[in-house]
């Protein structure tokens, strides 16, 4: 998604815990082996596929990148063998998925904005390409998808890829900026989640 | 969809109240404030995307037109508010969803067969930008789709497809024929309702 | 899929048996005429409208050649009405559905190959055709894509898939390999339904 080494690490990484967040959804559904890598992978690049397809880069980087699908099948089955000691590691997986939030939001927004999308349009690429991923993993699990339901997670996506469109308009370019969006939405999920935060629900 | 003002605003009537209908569905399933914004936006885009992406438009009309976007996110906040006294104003809402229908069936076949898409596809193109959003409404939601289960809906959209397909390959040019065929959908459906009509189930 | 007749008439058996089996699951579910029809053409091909939408190709041939969805509706439709009666050719149907996998993975892949996709993204295109429609097929109808959960289906397509890049990188073109990796296929899809095999499910 974006060409820095640096950068390409850290898409993976987000790809990986992506991919891990859907492989736990479908170890606790009992699919077999294949079925956890396959949402694994849908956790991982749906969201990206979805941007790509919107933007017009065929073939998606899932499938003109084998960095990607590769990384998110290892990680998909590193979950498969280990799921009974991720209990332990739990709040480092939700740390680092507050990362990939940050990131995917960040990059899919800027590729969105390259590509020519207008503003509005661009705001919410970068977000579906944040939650499209989850909303895949969801749909493929048969359940209401949790970022529809509760948490402040699709909301830190907008506002982040809306702070990035205003920079990127102003004219801020290179790494930092982006590099400090990510980083900030990042930090807003995580107090989202230790404040426990969410958003309303319709009065009855 | 289309380029006359006039079309441009029967088109955002369309939005809002497709975007109404998933908020609706959102609203019951006890969604937050964002999940229902995104249902609707999903109800009432849904289907465009799917076409514009089948005939090659990106961005979707979704993302490339701010306008689109809006109404929808508005008229899903309107739900989210005011659905207690939404039931007042059933027939209403039910009224509009029939003009939806006949709308977007008429622009989405129209601009298939503008993008050169032959007959038959064009038909299909046609009918799914007018129930592709219920389908996205209903899966988000966790339902069966209902398009798929009752009611003469989707039959009224291929029908009208099927017509404005003809015209067109007739050579009949402008907004009359458009307009006209939109209008006996809205007015089939509208009896189809009031009929209760349904098409028939498999034998046991 | 592919230019040779002999090939478009194992596409259009593809098509239709793939619909056939959206459409009893369309049954089983109660749903009326016009839903049966649409789970079978979704589950015929909505895995290469996915494949065509990734490689560039637009319109996807389900909207660009009337054949395929004129079969996928006609295969549906006998299913409707034919339905008590199949269970009695269930078996010809398993050994339809193993030729209809083997067939959509192998001109899957290559579809991919020939639009530039690289081996390990056109290997991943090669199986979501075949499975895609599979899946849609059980999005639709509410469940958990059994792909998903059980039987050696989706792995003997991506192993077909590997072969057929493996065939085309080292420079084998024509028919022949694409027939003997599809007939392949199918034999292996035949063998695990007989030997009841199945991938394995993590450990609780």
């Amino acid at each position: 998604m974006t060409s820095g080494s640096g950068l390409l690490v850290a898409d993976l990484v987000g790809v990986a815990v992506f991919a891990a967040s859907g492989a736990s959804a479908g170890v606790v559904k009992r699919l077999d082996l294949f079925g956890v890598a396959f949402v694994g992978f849908a956790a991982a690049l749906g969201g990206g596929i979805l941007r790509d397809l919107a933007i017009g880069a065929v073939p998606p980087l899932a499938f003109a990148d084998w960095r990607y699908p590769v990384t998110a099948v290892l990680a998909s089955m590193a979950v498969f063998w280990l799921h009974p000691t991720l209990n332990r590691v739990r709040r480092t997986v939700l740390l680092l998925d507050a990362a990939g939030l940050g990131l995917f939001t960040a990059t899919g927004t800027l590729k969105a904005l390259a590509a020519g999308v207008p503003p509005v349009g661009a705001c919410l690429l970068g977000m579906l390409t944040a939650i499209g991923g989850g909303l895949a993993r969801d749909l493929l699990t048969g359940q209401i998808p949790v970022v529809l339901r509760s948490e402040i997670y699709a909301v830190v996506a907008l506002g982040g890829a809306i702070l990035i469109t205003v920079l990127h308009t102003l004219g801020f370019a290179g790494p930092l900026p982006l590099v400090g969006a990510a980083a900030l939405m990042t930090g807003v999920r995580l107090l989202a989640l230790y404040r426990r935060w969410s958003a309303p629900v319709a009065a009855p």
